[in-house]
């Protein structure tokens, strides 16, 4: 079967639903899933339209012309999709092992429209592992002097690899405002508390000392803010005043890895949409 | 603003979405909001769109006419239904007040597009707290011998209220075959388990004995086959060896609350698709 | 059967578990329950024992005088509470009506071993939840000069009923210093958000702009850094881009009733001992 | 720093908890932390108190008489725990690979008070995830007629390597009776289902035909009632309409390693305590 995914976001008008729904329908496409959602305080519409277009009567030129016509009379972004296509993940690691495994038993199960086509990490701990699952390891050693030049080193890296989505599973540096920019709502963080809370370094030590009930993680797009992009999704895990720091980073760990998976596998199948510092998530 | 739902079912096929978009567009009605699934193994369609209809070139009965003649061509069960009617509820209550209480609050704070019309009990024990609510309280004492009787005076309650949902608000009574004919799919109940675990009596005790480690409730429609009607909501929370079946009670009864106030919200606004032994909800 | 619970807590030292043990057998008390924690960053140790004292030897007096000698011994602070006693409420309320009903709702339903002696309000608008639990409804309506006496006054009401926890159920005032002064760590407060993060006012507002994927509730002791106290309770519910601010203050209307609920439960069964900014709550 | 863990269950009485504390305390021992729990209905009495015996006063076996004494005299049962001694565990597999790997994560990452020293298969499947992880791989392919001689030999293998606890990470064969009763309490399984409800084969299969909006994963200990054993944690996801089975299935591998991780780390920690059909667990 050969399917596509339509996304748009454009102001909020009359009639874009059935415009779009008009145009795939005569051009023999089938709507097989459509999800849509209006922001009325920003006075924006967005949907998402997972369509089988093994009938077109046309070829995708003629059907992205189309579209692109529609989206000109509604000021729309676009991008249309074709789901069958793996992504190609590049994942940025630092000595924690937790999150790498993760993902890669998630891309080996099936269950991430992705693959994972290279580890790059500044340090050498975790090699064994991309070698077990016959990932090619990038190791690039960060200090005070070379940050640029490693940088530019993984920009070369991506690009050769043709990374569709950058992952920082527990990656423990601070990337350039220049780094960031080349891949916009493309690079996923994982940060270990329930963002906005306990913002910047040891976030589990922050949550002890305040004596919280709850310890949470948050996946949001990396931004030059820190910590304070949008974000995809957020869990928490119950704690109490039995648990050490130690403890927290324990619960911590099975909470990282189920909010990372699930904002990448949702972000593989296009069904996270940006805008302002939030998300739309259509899952 | 004049505002219509419009929900439909019928067997999945080619051009569903794209007709009832045009049918709504042709008409100068403009979507705000719509919901759709597909479940391949059923090979059934589901569908709720929200529109605006305050600029339709034409009147309802026309528009009806209009989706009367899609509905033909697709094999669809439909309904057209108008979210700024509140509904009208009848609560059926034994002695225990919690979820009466809370659907009157509920009732009250706006949350629910609806109106409690009618409280029934078997027992004279929560007419105080209809009187503070100033609803009616029809009280109908059932014994072993006019079980029938009073379900016909029931039945004559219902209608002189024009009720649209009843809800078994921990009513302790079975209600007959013929009772539930006259309302399928718009009587909800809350069994007091995590369904199909613990159906029948003493729900709690039975999680006692068991040894559970969580309690649930479940909303349902009630059919015949009793705890065995289609599911609407569930929830549980986590217990532990040091609870006793009055803790599982207890704890029990916030749950309850919770889950059949949500099941009544989504019922009231239209977000409830039955089909099968099972139920679509578009939250 | 006359029981009693003993609340201890100390700088961690050996033999103090063997030592309260050998006291309350000694004395012919026997232990049913007992919960300790040691905090082993803070080298502070803490101890709930629940004991039937029936067959007591001696008398209370005798008693207290033993537990007095350990206590001097091992630097202890301790209270010796009376599990029968229903402990003596206040209600502290302005406009919004949930948490009122609901803890009053709590108390009839046998759930709290306390009794809702007092409903202060800065409003008329909640007297008839008042008058319908039969509860003294004492309206101090406050404005920018009054403040001060009208605490005086609500000190007055809280000493002449005897009052042991002062709950603030969505109260939409401050408190001074000096007030909080009178009853420390006996000042319930709910916060509807997940603290620390939207700390302040309208933090579903807040939380709707960042773009949370959960919202929270939080029960503290009020402290005069505003929501900074001691936490004792928690809880979150999921939440999307779907939910306007409207959505998440309904959400939060049942997150907020379970989380103020569990943490006045569990003070008035002595379960929650405070130390530093933190709290140890013994379930 | 040299402790013990003391587990004892005995018929409630009077001067259980002064008799141990006394005697713990006599010989020199510090107790670090207790916990206990009285079943009123079953009458009976458990407690765990783990201590510090670097300044006992006597050697063990002294220690382990006294105990013995104490226990004569209440009826207990008990043990006396080395929690410095590293458990020896069999994971039982088949073809399912996501609980064998978070298990043996869970050991290099220091959670788990054991150590993974046999890997038992019916397949050859998972031995490559054996050999990355330097842990014997016993491949005892099962069919009709070898049964009872494959599980005598895993007996000897599981004898051989003096195995403290099994786990059934996703094993696919039911063992005999003779073989459940070597490892009493000692089994432990993963259903993928919240028990009662989906006893049996293909519970995901089950929770989907049902149309429950929440699927479980239950951790139990293994007996001759299949799927009937005494229940250590449980947990549950929420799921919806949208969810096929094989989502149900991909969220149900999320809740079955966390579920079956929890229990695992706390029969290592001796923190279970099996019941008639129940367990207390001192979490």
């Amino acid at each position: 079967m050969s399917n596509a995914t339509l996304l748009v976001s454009c102001p909020d008008r009359r009639g874009i639903v059935a415009a779009l729904a008009q145009l795939l329908y005569g051009h023999g496409a089938n709507i097989l899933d459509s999800d849509q959602h209006t922001d009325l305080d920003a006075g924006m519409f967005f949907q998402r339209i997972h369509f089988d277009q093994s009938d077109l009567r046309t070829d995708e030129t003629t059907l992205r012309g189309a579209i692109s016509e529609v989206a000109d009379r509604f000021d729309m972004n676009w991008r249309l999709e074709d789901p069958n296509r793996k992504r190609r993940v590049a994942l940025f690691v630092t000595k924690v092992e937790h999150c790498l495994y993760d993902l890669l038993l998630r891309e080996r199960s099936g269950e991430l429209n992705g693959q994972v086509a290279a580890i790059v990490s500044n340090h050498e701990k975790l090699r064994p592992v991309a070698d077990q699952f016959d990932v090619p390891f990038h190791y690039l050693p960060i200090d005070r002097d070379n940050k640029a030049e490693q940088e530019r080193r993984q920009l070369e890296i991506l690009a050769e690899n043709e990374i569709d989505l950058v992952v920082l599973a527990r990656y423990m540096q601070i990337l350039s405002e220049d780094f960031l920019a080349h891949y916009p709502s493309r690079i996923l963080n994982i940060h270990h508390s329930f963002l906005p809370a306990f913002i910047g370094g040891r976030p589990y030590h922050q949550a002890y000392r305040r004596g919280v009930k709850l310890v949470g993680a948050t996946a949001h797009y990396a931004t030059t803010d820190l910590d304070e992009g949008p974000i995809v999704e957020q869990d928490v895990v119950r704690c109490s005043h039995r648990d050490s720091v130690r403890d927290l980073i324990r619960k911590g760990r099975d909470l990282e890895r189920v909010v990372l998976g699930r904002a990448v596998r949702w972000h593989l199948e296009d069904r996270v949409l940006v805008y302002g510092n939030k998300t739309v998530v259509f899952d």
